[in-house]
């Protein structure tokens, strides 16, 4: 038998020629994917969100893995009604014991989108347009989890043995926080026993140049919700006499944080990790265009001058954002309506060392203390909505060693080390559950958009990132023969001193 | 001949006879109008409202009308593009020189409605729930306007004649401050010349007491747009390092006015007439039953204690509400989205004597002003959308004498004589350019919720208003009777005069 590092060499080739050479047939799947909205923030569209998790467990099976749906229970509404959760997806590939087991996670649900928002094209039909894939989910997270699919695909078809045992665990509620979640890892031990590697690409380069991600902010979504009576009214009839939600909700949105960026409730920092010396200089090895930045985010300036100071700000500082509000007027034209109850939306980036406990009890006072300072009769309720803590990463681990040859060997270049300021609630659940050694291998461009309008992958990133993947599981199987080597010369070792003492 | 009086006594029971028997199908055709979503305020629905409009037209000319359709050329949307206003409607039945003629104003046009507002029935499907008729337009203005159309339908049903020459001016933009009906107005002097009395009917009671209005606020709806970048942008991502324009306009709304309902602007106060002890007295004598108002406002507690000071904030002092923001997230649910331009919307009622103009500079100079404390690269617009004056008529004049008459025939009681917080533009623009005797009889009820979710018009007062229209136009030709009689003995006077002269 030839070593396997050979016999790998010979594939890869084999591997991206066939690649290449499908790359039809995989943007039609990506299409397929889009095209169901399995938008898991709003319940009207559960139905599809299920059909969606149902499409992706079927399609696992096609390539010969051993899937089951998990029963994730009943979601409580904000108005108190339940209405069932999606399944999760746990499936397995392969379980020789000479060869490594790598753990993919992935989620097909999406964020909300409408064509009224601002989309160029209808965001539940890929439209390629100069080379980039525009449709909800593209990059977040359907591309992604295909291309995985279709870099295994691609050995089967090559009719290549798979260098690596392979699992999947797939979601439908990343978008809202993934809830429900840590209960599914605590309740299937013996499923990530075996598992050596988990792997998530939920997240984007931070240029042109490819890059591995090592860290991401967890998040913490409130609603506060102002009450002025039962039902809108007419803003001529009984504008003037009414405690006005609307003005009250203003006042207490206002009080967030300042337009330096800076958060004004009390205590938020106090919690945040100080940025040392050595973190420090981390910063300024990194490969980042300022002015590139800018026109990928489209905006003019931003809130620092400096590299450090961007990327320190998206990474390592917790950053609020007003989302918008929920029940006044909203559409276009003019509409003179008092609202009644609204809820505005807001969320704080979380980083290390901040706990969502103490953080949610510090927003609640600082909105009661505003709102108390008001004087108003109107009623309030704030509620944490989303909960999802931080990750950290150790970049000298050996899958990170592995991804960053398998990223030379389709791109020519050494990635970037980098973190992402988005949260993947799993790479931290996943650490501190399974003691498991997490990577993030993003494959999306920085300008694909995740979460905004026309929200895109390039068709050369979806493409490569497979190729990636395929390249990954070959040099992941050469880390694991390695790994073994050391591991029976070690053995080796242990018998003779074993022998010699006996 | 008898005298008109004479045969109108007998008239009148017949005619109400007539009305109570065809109120199903009085029923069926607000069904049939409420059906066609009219919105005006949303371009998307301008097919609808055109169609609308052409309707109305077709059921005027059904009365035996002479029906033009006027153009009112192209409406400039907030992004720059023009689209069709709907045409307004002229029309005219019956021109007898020995008749009074009265010119009825009314809309077609609604305000928008989603079932997922809060909407207890389909909006657009009147629902018939313990006497209420459900629907958007169903009070606003799509009932009174039929109830006009059906009080001349039951003349000529019964075959009797019309007691007065009627004419019609029916709009298709009220709800978003008739643009383009003063020049309407200008370039129709000929239409109006031999009206004697303008009818509105677009406002409802103050209680359930029948009532007359003598007087309306006018509006001033402003935009506040804030611009921070061409495309929104994922909070985790690029969340700490954006201006958000979320955060400034936040602050610019809560600028506007304090929670006990005080306008921050400087120098807005500065024109309102201010109150006499004269005036003082008239609010003394109203029928306010304050419980019954928060009752049918569904609030607990309004913004001052007293009924004098209620109806005075409601009617003669301005007031300022904010709306909502359009293009921030306004959906259920969690989207973590930094929006890129927003547009915060809230409008000022006008009274006696501000001015549309000093209003609109007053307010673009207070925005800019805190706009530049906050110092923000973002780019900021403040727009006038709607600009319509306030109104106040004479009680005294006859035709208000002549609507007393006809509720106290109907209903059995004296009306109470009342304003409106709202507004109503050509009361005002037709006081101003045809100097012709306004007068605005509401037949919906205190808690109608007009511009609300679940807007309705009671059967009782749908009906019965129908039956007070009948009625009106009798008391209106005896008054016309008397004043010819009066000016026939003048001219007899004037001769006899003449006559000893020569």
């Amino acid at each position: 038998m030839l070593p396997l590092h050979a016999n790998a060499a010979t594939k890869l080739e084999d591997l991206f020629q066939h690649i290449d050479a499908h790359q039809d047939d995989f943007v039609q799947s990506l299409k397929d994917w889009v095209a169901v909205p399995s938008d898991s923030s709003d319940p009207r569209f559960r139905e599809q969100l299920i059909r969606m998790v149902q499409m992706t467990a079927e399609r696992i099976r096609t390539l010969g893995a051993t899937v089951q749906l998990v029963d994730m229970g009943l979601e409580t509404l904000h108005g108190g009604q339940t209405i069932q959760f999606p399944p999760a997806i746990l499936a397995q590939l392969g379980n020789s014991t000479d060869k490594a087991t790598v753990c993919f996670y992935g989620h097909v649900d999406v964020q909300p989108a409408k064509k009224e928002d601002g989309w160029k094209t209808d965001p539940y039909t890929i439209t390629e347009i100069n080379g980039n894939l525009y449709g909800r989910g593209a990059t977040d997270n359907k591309g992604p989890v295909l291309a995985w699919i279709h870099a295994i695909d691609t050995y089967i078809a090559l009719q290549k043995t798979i260098p690596v045992n392979l699992k999947f665990i797939i979601e439908g509620v990343e978008e809202t926080g993934s809830p429900g979640l840590e209960e599914l890892l605590k309740g299937h031990e013996e499923f990530f026993s075996d598992v050596d590697y988990i792997v998530i690409s939920d997240n984007v380069w931070l240029s042109r140049k490819p890059a591995l991600t090592y860290g991401t902010r967890g998040n913490a979504y409130f609603f506060v919700e102002v009450e002025s009576g039962k039902k809108d009214l007419h803003s001529g009839t009984f504008g003037g006499i009414i405690h006005e939600s609307m003005r009250d909700l203003v006042y207490l949105l206002a009080s967030l944080a300042d337009t330096a960026g800076h958060i004004l409730i009390p205590g938020i920092y106090d919690d945040v990790a100080p940025l040392t010396e050595e973190e420090s200089k981390l910063y300024e090895s990194i490969d980042f265009d300022m002015e590139e930045h800018k026109n990928n985010t489209e905006v003019n300036t931003f809130l620092y001058n400096t590299k450090e100071e961007i990327l320190q700000h998206m990474w390592r500082y917790p950053s609020l954002s007003i989302h918008g509000i929920e029940g006044a007027f909203a559409g276009v034209g003019t509409k003179t309506v008092i609202p009644s109850k609204v809820i505005g939306k807001f969320s704080i980036r979380q980083v290390p060392n901040m706990k969502i406990p103490v953080v949610e009890k510090l927003v609640k006072k600082h909105l009661e203390d505003v709102f108390a300072k008001l004087n108003s009769p109107n009623k309030l309720k704030v509620s944490l909505e989303i909960g999802a803590m931080p990750w950290v990463a150790n970049v000298d681990d050996p899958q990170y060693e592995a991804a960053r040859t398998a990223i030379r060997k389709v791109f020519g270049v050494t990635p970037d080390m980098i973190r992402d300021g988005s949260t993947i609630p799993l790479a931290r659940t996943f650490q501190d559950l399974t003691k498991k050694k997490v990577i993030m291998i993003p494959i999306g461009g920085a300008d694909d958009g995740e979460h905004s309008q026309n929200e895109k992958i390039s068709r050369s990133n979806y493409i490569q990132g497979t190729k990636l993947f395929a390249s990954f599981f070959l040099e992941l199987a050469k880390l694991h023969e390695d790994l073994q080597k050391k591991s029976n010369s070690n053995q080796v070792k242990i018998s003779q001193r074993i022998r010699s003492q006996t």
